[in-house]
């Protein structure tokens, strides 16, 4: 399954910028993939792209319609449906970051099937997996985690790809979210995965590659947080990362969705995750830590990033800031 | 959803005695639920109960038809059909452990719909959640946790119900896997569960009670399994267990399905359970060790809880030689 490329990017009728967010993403790590954007009437939003009707696109190729925005209350209306059988009937495949199923929708799914198109509803696993078998596969493997969800896990793996493929390194970026899904065109929504098969999914996502092969994996949650711990542990066995990089956001008030649990200390992050990740892996240690410090001055950035790193002895970096490369240099 | 009882075993042709290992759990703990055993030509298995007819099981009120025994290859031939459709003309509902919905057999559907009975799949959630919010609530619970798949932690977990039922203690079981749902009359087998709601589905199985109400909530897998510590770790932020048993078998070679795999020491596992525990619940601790030690001699068995019980100053027992008593006594 790996979603065609070039994309057109459908925002719909969004009712701001943070409805596209997803959009907005895709865009931003893969400019040379996205075509233009398609915005119906009333929409609020814009991700800097030409705007361009559903034939333009296709007459400069557009081989995919993106839905890269939160659709209202889960309902998808009717001109959004109307886009979609266009959109197959000029040659174009669907890839979905909705919670609902494209694939539901009788008359899109009927489309699709009659004309050989491909829907990719990137929440939602479209297979099954085996179960993980912990056994070493080689390859090199980086897994982001957090003290929290939301703490910048895609953001950093993408700014790592990034920089070790500016190095000439071999890299790919495994997404395991529906945004890194759409940006990756290809991955595995692990949290939508049956609950058995966690790990699995996560050895089935990043398999066994070169010796000097780098897979980035993208981290979800926190074993940390009380919601989606076990989503965290499941896939930290299964990507038997050599390394991991710590993703953090100082000054955040609780944990995010849970304001009766407070963040827990690094400290006690990493010594949790790397004692979780040597099961599968023990040589597994976290080799630096990426703060999202946008709350703060430039002065105050200095400060935190140069405490961290002083105290745990490792770089500790502000991807957007600052970028990766101490991470990186660590690495190679 | 609740299985109403009593039940009527069906065995159907299973090969051996083993086949049937979870129609001979339901009896073993509710043979009061179970009026007899349906066995078709050919079966080698005998659960120890009177045969009889499906006409038989309806005359003496049998409510459920309950399939625990594993099918062949994964197929439901025509003899299991229409054994099915005959109970549900009679009365009865259906409760099936296997792997294969029932509720998938167009006929069985139909006739089920028609009649208005209900069909249960065990393995299968029945249901959504919520995603988990590791908010506390009342009532004392106790989760039993493993060094490894299969070492007991069901039986144990039945065993303390009896042992707190028999002192007048307010306790249930509460049920993960499908022998316990079919033992219990419900429950959630979490290991089928999406991922995100893992912890939520233990919240919903084990939810606010009376403060001096126990519940004896199931484990699965082990933080230690290569495959399955996701879902074990969503149990134990789920269950905000107070108390912990760890299950055991002495002499085990490598971990249950993963031969590259040995088993972790009881001290690490005690402390990772207590540590990961301890997240929800900050009283959290492991109460006492239960070992399988069916392996061992009688004198073997004593040295083996003694030294462990000595090591760890908590009772060691093993639920079917020697009782859970010395559990049950530490925690009232």
């Amino acid at each position: 399954m790996e979603i065609r490329n070039p994309y057109l990017m459908f925002l719909g009728d969004a009712p701001d910028q943070l409805a596209a967010k997803t959009a907005n993403g895709v865009r931003q790590w893969r400019p040379e993939w996205c075509l233009g954007q398609l915005r119906l009437e009333g929409c609020k939003a814009d991700i800097g792209l030409p705007d361009m009707t559903l034939e333009e696109a296709a007459g400069k190729g557009a081989k995919t319609l993106v839905i890269g925005v939160a659709n209202r209350g889960g309902r998808i209306g009717t001109s959004w449906v109307d886009t979609m059988l266009k959109a197959l009937d000029l040659g174009m495949d669907i890839a979905s970051g909705l919670h609902n199923k494209v694939a539901d929708i009788p008359e899109v799914a009927r489309k699709a099937a009659e004309l050989g198109r491909s829907i990719f509803d990137v929440r939602h696993p479209g297979r099954d997996f085996e179960v993980g078998t912990g056994a070493r596969r080689p390859g090199k493997r980086l897994l982001t985690v957090g003290t929290d969800c939301s703490v910048g896990k895609m953001f950093t793996s993408l700014a790592i790809e990034k920089e070790m493929r500016s190095r000439g390194i071999k890299a790919d970026f495994r997404a395991t979210g529906q945004t890194g899904i759409l940006i990756a065109g290809s991955g595995v929504s692990v949290d939508a995965v049956i609950s058995d098969f966690i790990s699995g999914a996560t050895e089935f996502l990043a398999p066994a590659n070169d010796p000097d092969h780098w897979d980035l994996i993208e981290g979800q949650g926190s074993l940390f947080h009380a919601s989606y711990a076990g989503v965290s542990l499941g896939l930290l066995h299964g990507a038997q990362a050599d390394a991991l990089v710590l993703c953090h956001e100082p000054g955040r008030p609780h944990m995010r969705g849970l304001p009766h649990y407070k963040l827990p200390e690094i400290d006690e992050c990493i010594a949790l995750n790397e004692r979780c990740a040597r099961l599968t892996n023990p040589d597994a240690r976290v080799v630096g830590i990426a703060c999202n410090t946008s709350a703060l001055s430039e002065e105050e950035m200095r400060r935190v990033l140069g405490d961290l790193s002083d105290r745990f002895g490792m770089p500790a970096v502000d991807p957007v800031r600052t970028g990766v490369a101490a991470i990186v240099d660590r690495l190679v």
